[in-house]
């Protein structure tokens, strides 16, 4: 039979051949933590390698993303569909195995990593959802969601302050089933940490109220054991298993140095460590005992047996509930879903509500939430001030997981990657709510959000210099051109309280992406629609207000400015100009229809245009071209009411006149 | 004579009042903090009223920004130039008081703050300043920086993730001049902090390294004053006051609640406050007795002139050196500096060498560096890869405060403040490199650099796709857009070491604002240039390769994609086209210049335009118009080595040349 260390080189060569071979990644860290890995997987970890979507396995979260080594190889010796060719395909073009782990490109890779810090971030959320869902759906003697997250972390990931953020909440929430182990290797890019990063990291840990087992020697398998079986054991905080490692180990003249972090070994350090480690077969080939003995298929399916045993008498006892739990994991909208939201945009068309897009969002709750309970909201310490407060809203802290809202505190990263691990979880669709120029501080969870294709739904509020008083520090400018532009990212930014539930609805759709509403803090007109345009709004950009026959000039705006626009557009109107307003509040649904409806909205051949947007002038070249103009932001905002900045900034009526006459000249 | 409580009221007066006229604001942090702002102030602030510019005052920092009326009230109370209509302004357009305290608006602000956490993050670069500049120039008997800096921070700023990041690292550094006061009230936006932020604070500081004094009641004089002696009388740790407060103190429906936080406490409160704290004088009169106790004119003065007698027998003793320290503290270049620029640029030119452009950082640092010993280095753990050392990088930390280069460790967003921190100070030119696509993590400090105009220099590289196998995660494509789109950012991406030296050096003279520097991971060929062509490299934007006459077509390029267009300009030359190649490593710049020299670079008789870049494709419309094309990133990228991937994306000479011929039809 292998020893444990057998099986953990079975990893290390793993690891240090496909980096040779690709000639590029990071074998340091997966050599490193190999130990602990192997203990890990093969004594603890809940999972099936033949169905990595069973819902209650435990979930396994590589934060140091660079070690995607590590997880390739556990995933191919456990059993997962990932063949050694894959492997050998390490880094290439179309391969199961790209140079960092990505959700959806191999299977049991939870979540994308790489960027620091958001691995664990996005592993309290995992935990939260399954707090959460446990809190929902188990009854006596059916614990249908129990299992455990997992993370490993680096010291990078401990020097990001997402971490701080996510791992401060995570101990203030006591999540118990939440384990994490710190690769403590005293060594990132620059070299030995000491002179950067020499906090006390295990008495941290205990500040944030977390269960910290210090001194384990991850290199020393019935240690970690030991310390795992410590961790799981104490049910009321989350875990921190401090392993002391190193970086590389078996690389004799390599470990323990920043050389083996993020560059092939070299062949000849590669047949040295072979030797150092015993590990004498060629490279991508592992001994049939080895293999035999990290295959988990049969462990996992027995796991998965006994628990979908248990689920089938769930369906009888609890039959809606089970189906609920089914829609719910499976991400579906609930049957209703369709007739609510028609429901809702017909009464908001009735009310004819002028209000600030803002707090259109509790009128959506409103109406969608008592359906979906799977709705789980937020925000960064400004619920008051965003709208993601609605009248079912309970708060869901450490004394009451059965609530629907979380008080983030003021930590946007963490929020944001804290979504992205309920997301992921499945059963939960995450809202969360900050000012939209605060989104600088969570972009690249926004983005990951986006690359992941993960349902997150972000309130962005304040959303331009409308927000007055405040000033430029609160008033967005680049960020509505920004998230545009972030790849498989939507962002709506309604004029009204109608477009608001459109965006709404249309957020909750949208499946494999995350939506952004851009709302206002001021008070918007509401618009009346004719029967078109209302079925139109749906399309990202349409016609809202229009002249007999082709336009002598389009104005294009959206949210605060389509009133500004239509306000024109009635001034130009009334002097026999032939004006159309197109109000366009989600630039990449408009852009994602057919030609036929996009020239019919924008036909080609008028070149007299006006984009108005309180935000970057530049985006909107995009739509309006060298011959048109934009009215927008081309400096930072000022400190003062609102209605003065309007005015100080050109966004008045006269202003879009004039430019819309200079277009027709 | 007034006692310390009337000081203190005053404060509290001034603020209640002012954010009530404004009819917008934050009173509460303002009267909690009041006590010991009054303390801090009176007892230990070395500043000078009338020169809020003296090089050697004590740095005050109010990270919790929505207190500005607090520092407003400082500010005017103790005498700068700030009248009491200022105060009554509050909030108004144009006014001194905006509503966050913002650089540059007002005298004695050091700094912009608002966007928590990163207040007591720039405080920690003003405190390396101060030890770096003490390091450089202090000699025996002549102590010319000898300052504190001091910080207020509130929950707000410690839930952030980057009071983690600055503060852990602030820790390790052993800053003895930091003195940080925490406004311990309990309370945030969402309401009472336990459910949300409930860790154990001082030991988390001390966990960084702090020296950290618990429990003061933070309305007692006395222990605050004997806790500031504490902290002083700690050299090698930084310190963490601790102060218990009442949020709203004195307001006696409405203290201790939320409702104080963020609007004004109304006209009825407001009499209530006067009654319980026992200040009947009428809104915006302060009696003379108290306007005598805060005025710290004279002792500022004082104060400066025994800084000024020292300074100018440090000038007999030290000549060159204090002629050096002036010159930092202005933040003028060295005479030198044309002439070391000039010989960089031609020597660039005559080398014709072919490299990746994040390899031109150390040429230009080997260039520039040696006559600049402002240039502060660093990178956020990633010194190896993105070119900040250069030959004579020396470490800065605990035990060098003579290094020119500090290991920021994994701390994007912590740097990015510091260096902010540093500029601020003076005497420094904080530069610091990372990935493009982690400038995300540190975006909201560099927008802060743009808004208060402060001069830090960005090294982001791996800059496109063309990094390769490390896959989307690491991959930007949004973010130069984002980057330039922000106000007062510029953004260079050079295409070949002539336009790096040229980038640095603009960066270098670009005194009030951030450069960002966007360099590739890969090699990219030398481009020859005309002599004209040379000297407009500094324009921004300019024709690198030009045809006889009005070209049929002008291919716009930046970075790694100009090789393709000059390779696509010799395809189609070849076959008769007349065609032009733009290189456009600065849009800012090149947008800046008069509009015949872009009316001659970009003539608006040419509507055939392709724009090729790595990188979002709808910035490029600007540049384009609709009749144009760009070839540009409208996906994540993969990871597959950086070759394949620019075909996979369409950045080949084949595509360039198609959509070149489709503009010409």
């Amino acid at each position: 039979m292998p020893s444990r260390k057998d099986l953990a080189n079975a990893v290390r060569a793993l690891s240090m051949d496909a980096v040779q071979k690709a000639n590029s990644g990071h074998p340091g860290a997966p050599m490193g933590m190999a130990d602990i890995a192997e203990v890990l997987w093969n004594d603890f970890l809940k999972h099936n390698p033949s169905n990595p979507a069973w819902a209650n396995r435990d979930r396994f979260v590589l934060s140091n993303g660079h070690a995607s080594m590590l997880i390739y190889s556990l995933l191919h010796l456990s059993g997962y569909d990932l063949s050694i060719e894959d492997i050998k395909n390490f880094r290439q073009m179309g391969s199961k195995t790209p140079g960092h782990p990505e959700y959806g490109m191999t299977p049991g890779v939870e979540l994308t990593t790489g960027p620091l810090g958001q691995g664990i971030a996005t592993a309290v959320g995992m935990a939260v959802a399954e707090k959460a869902l446990a809190e929902h759906f188990n009854r006596d003697g059916f614990d249908v969601v129990d299992h455990y997250t997992y993370v490993f972390m680096g010291d990078g990931c401990l020097m990001e302050g997402i971490s701080h953020e996510a791992c401060s909440f995570a101990g203030t929430l006591g999540l118990g089933k939440l384990i994490a182990f710190w690769d403590d290797n005293g060594i990132s890019i620059d070299g030995k940490v000491g002179h950067w990063f020499d906090e006390d990291t295990a008495a941290r840990y205990e500040a944030y109220g977390w269960h910290v087992i210090r001194d384990i020697d991850g290199h020393n398998p019935e240690a970690i054991k030991k310390a795992v079986e410590e961790a799981k054991a104490e049910t009321a905080k989350p875990s921190l298993i401090c392993c002391r490692t190193i970086i590389g180990f078996g690389a004799p003249h390599k470990q323990g140095t920043a050389a083996t972090h993020g560059a092939p070994l070299g062949d000849e350090e590669i047949a040295a460590t072979r030797k150092e480690i015993g590990w004498e077969h060629p490279a991508f080939e592992i001994p049939a005992e080895i293999t035999e003995a990290w295959d988990s298929r049969e462990r996992g399916a027995a796991a998965q047996k006994e628990w979908d045993g248990m689920f089938a008498s769930y369906q009888i006892a609890h039959p809606e509930l089970s189906k609920e739990f089914i829609r719910r994991m499976a991400g579906d909208l609930p049957e209703s879903f369709e007739d609510i939201a028609q429901k809702a945009v017909d009464a908001a068309n009735a009310a004819a509500k002028s209000a600030a897009t803002r707090k259109d969002s509790p009128v959506a709750l409103n109406a969608f939430g008592p359906a979906m309970p799977e709705l789980l909201g937020g925000s960064a310490d400004l619920t008051g001030s965003v709208g993601t407060k609605w009248d079912q809203y309970e708060l869901l802290c450490k004394e009451n997981w059965a609530g629907n809202y979380m008080s983030y505190g003021v930590r946007e990263f963490g929020m944001g990657a804290m979504m992205n691990g309920m997301a992921l979880h499945g059963g939960i669709i995450p809202y969360a709510g900050t000012f939209l120029v605060f989104s600088d501080y969570a972009k690249n969870a926004i983005r990951l959000s986006a690359l992941m294709g993960v349902r997150t739904l972000w309130v962005l509020t304040h959303d331009s210099i409308g927000l007055g008083e405040d000033g430029p520090t609160h008033q967005p400018v680049e960020h509505l051109a920004g998230l545009r532009m972030t790849p498989n990212c939507y962002v709506w930014r309604p004029c009204d309280t109608v477009e608001s539930i459109e965006a709404w609805k249309a957020g909750i759709e949208t499946k494999n992406a995350p939506t952004c509403f851009s709302m206002s803090r001021q008070t918007l007109p509401f618009m009346a629609r004719s029967e078109e345009a209302l079925a139109n709004v749906k399309r990202g950009g349409y016609v809202l207000r229009d002249c007999e026959g082709t336009p002598e000039c389009i104005l294009i705006a959206t949210g605060s400015e389509v009133g500004l626009a239509v306000e024109a557009y009635d001034r130009l109107t009334k002097v026999g100009r032939k004006v159309r307003v197109v109000s366009m509040p989600c630039t990449e649904v408009f852009d994602a229809q057919d030609a036929e409806y996009k020239e019919s909205v924008l036909p080609s051949s008028v070149a007299a245009r006006v984009a108005i947007e309180a935000a970057s002038a530049d985006f909107w070249y995009k739509y309006v071209g060298l011959a048109g103009r934009v009215i927008g932001m081309t400096s930072f905002g000022e400190s003062a009411p609102a209605g003065e900045l309007f005015k100080h900034f050109g966004f008045t009526v006269e202003h879009v006149v004039e430019a819309a006459e200079e277009t027709m000249r």
